[in-house]
């Protein structure tokens, strides 16, 4: 395992094939260098792209095996976790990232705990609990990830929003989509911890390619207010229906402003009274999908509207709707 | 449209183009000629085949876009009755054909009404209103479907039992996997109204190469019983768990049973009670999929114990367990 994490920030360099979530000095996120190529552990990526019209395709990142985009990232740290010898694996997430290191741990014959917060969505609970993992429930989001730090000395922690190695699996997408679109092409993200953002620039940049990113961000996370031009504002509201976009301060938020801005792109915000349009949209294309991926085509709606999206366009959709089926009826129905 | 459909049982022949869900004389299920090969919807197709151990491997065939191998049929079927000028769908089912007809309809701007018995799962009911089909709850199964025939005059009849249209859609699994697999390779598949037993069976065939079958039955519609060799029962109760596997007077029966017979394959009872294991087992592979599909790996087991298991094996896996977060979770924590 030849590989070495470091800190770009204060330049501590860990031994040879040691994982640590981020640096042991500064707690910042850790880069990777040497880092192997590992092919899916259970049919994860290649996922569908297709036409959505006007120039515009989707690529049904809610087709992987636990129902997101996470499962790239899942899959790559925890095969590496069983290749260092780790037997057990912890995280925090009351979401979709819990349910694929449920899933991917399985699958691996890893024991996997999965703290989240008392009032995370039940469907999600129950759908951990199910693919075999050991649910903890914290009083808060802040209590789980202090209670997952404090088992991630004898297990290995996922920490999606700081490891290098869960960054590494999502660049998967990235190459998969230099392979299918030109470079040019413009890439609507939805943005939180920055995993997706950033694995899909640095796997287009190591393709050779060059893509326009605009990140979709909640009002209630809008993290990067400020930092890159903004294109758009639709909706009102707080922006809790876009329950996967609700990390305020991700880790790795300068370089995810950097991305954007070296892109040429930008970022587009996205209230709640702008989802049940964007649900119904995709709903109507035939796209099943979580209320917070949907966010993306409101954020078309607006480019489109404003004379800002030449060219050919991808929108990511990030996560399934069959996880949300009572919330997409009501939606569907415009009782929301 | 240089299709022609008819009647293997009384000769019928219809108009060229022209199509109707089963024969209008005999209501026996019609074969066609000249069918055009269409290319996917919505991506349905290509799901990743996986590992599984010992020789055996998985399809993954509940990534399809609504979690289903039925999107194979109904985007095939659904494209088709646009291009013939329909404007409009019905169907009688209460899982995942309705699903998959509801969002396949979406796509392809067709209006879809559903009809479901009152009792179906509520899960499933609100999916399909949310993907936009007016779904019309009917006091039986019985009536759901005369419901839906009285409707047939004016729109397209999904009717997945009998139509050589979505029977065309399924043989793509069929040659799929004939590309994937030497002949000689055993294919365990759900068994109930038979589109995905036969339309593997048309498509291996078609591909030039021979698998042999072996269909994996529920009790309570134990439909191939004395038609084909019986290779293992295990699991008693009444096969309520299998929802999926519940239609007991399969029209194409007799070709289920020939299909069978030449491949030298047989059949496989599951039983209730050989459920919970079986979802444990799946899930512990990292298989997060409906109950009725977990049902192949009990018949795995029989079959292993049994010593009939030669060569290699591929497990087809049907539905998502995403549309059952509960129902799963009592199976996996042995409450069922
Ligand atoms: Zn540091
Ligand atoms: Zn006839």
């Amino acid at each position: 395992m030849g590989f070495v994490l470091w800190c770009p920030r204060c330049g501590v360099r860990l031994r040879e094939g040691e994982y640590r979530p981020w640096c042991p000095r500064c707690k910042g996120p850790l880069e990777a260098e040497g880092l192997p190529r590992l092919g899916p552990v259970l049919g994860e990526g290649s996922t569908p792209l297709v036409e959505v019209g006007g120039g515009v395709r989707a690529k049904m990142e809610y087709l992987n095996p636990s129902g997101s985009f996470k499962d790239r990232g899942a899959g790559y740290s925890l095969r590496l976790a069983s290749m260092l010898g780790y037997d057990c694996v912890v995280v925090d997430s009351s979401g979709n990232t819990g349910l694929s290191t449920a899933v991917y741990s399985a699958r691996l014959g890893l024991r996997a705990r999965v703290f989240v917060p008392r009032r995370a969505s039940p469907g999600k609970k129950v759908l951990i609990r199910a693919a075999g993992a050991e649910l903890v429930e914290a009083a808060s989001r802040e209590e789980a990830a202090r209670l997952a730090e404090a088992e991630a000395e004898r297990c290995f922690h996922v920490a999606h929003p700081t490891s290098p190695l869960f960054l590494e699996g999502v660049k998967s997408l990235g190459r998969e989509m230099a392979g299918e679109a030109r470079s040019g092409s413009t890439v609507l993200v939805p943005a939180s911890s920055g995993t997706l953002l950033l694995g899909i620039y640095r796997g287009v940049k190591e393709a050779g390619r060059d893509f326009r990113l605009i990140a979709v961000q909640s009002p209630a996370a809008y993290s990067l207010k400020g930092l890159v031009p903004e294109l758009g504002l639709t909706g009102g509201g707080e922006g809790k229906l876009l329950d996967a976009l609700l990390l305020a301060r991700p880790p790795r938020l300068g370089e995810m402003a950097r991305a954007v801005v070296d892109s040429g792109g930008g970022v587009v915000v996205v209230g709640d009274e702008a989802v049940p349009g964007a649900v119904r949209t995709a709903l109507r294309k035939g796209f099943l999908i979580e209320p917070s991926s949907a966010a993306v085509f409101a954020a078309l709606e607006v480019l489109r509207e404003k004379g800002i999206l030449p060219g050919d366009t991808i929108l990511v959709l990030t996560g399934s709707g069959l996880k949300y089926a009572s919330l997409l009826e009501k939606l569907s129905a415009g009782a929301i």
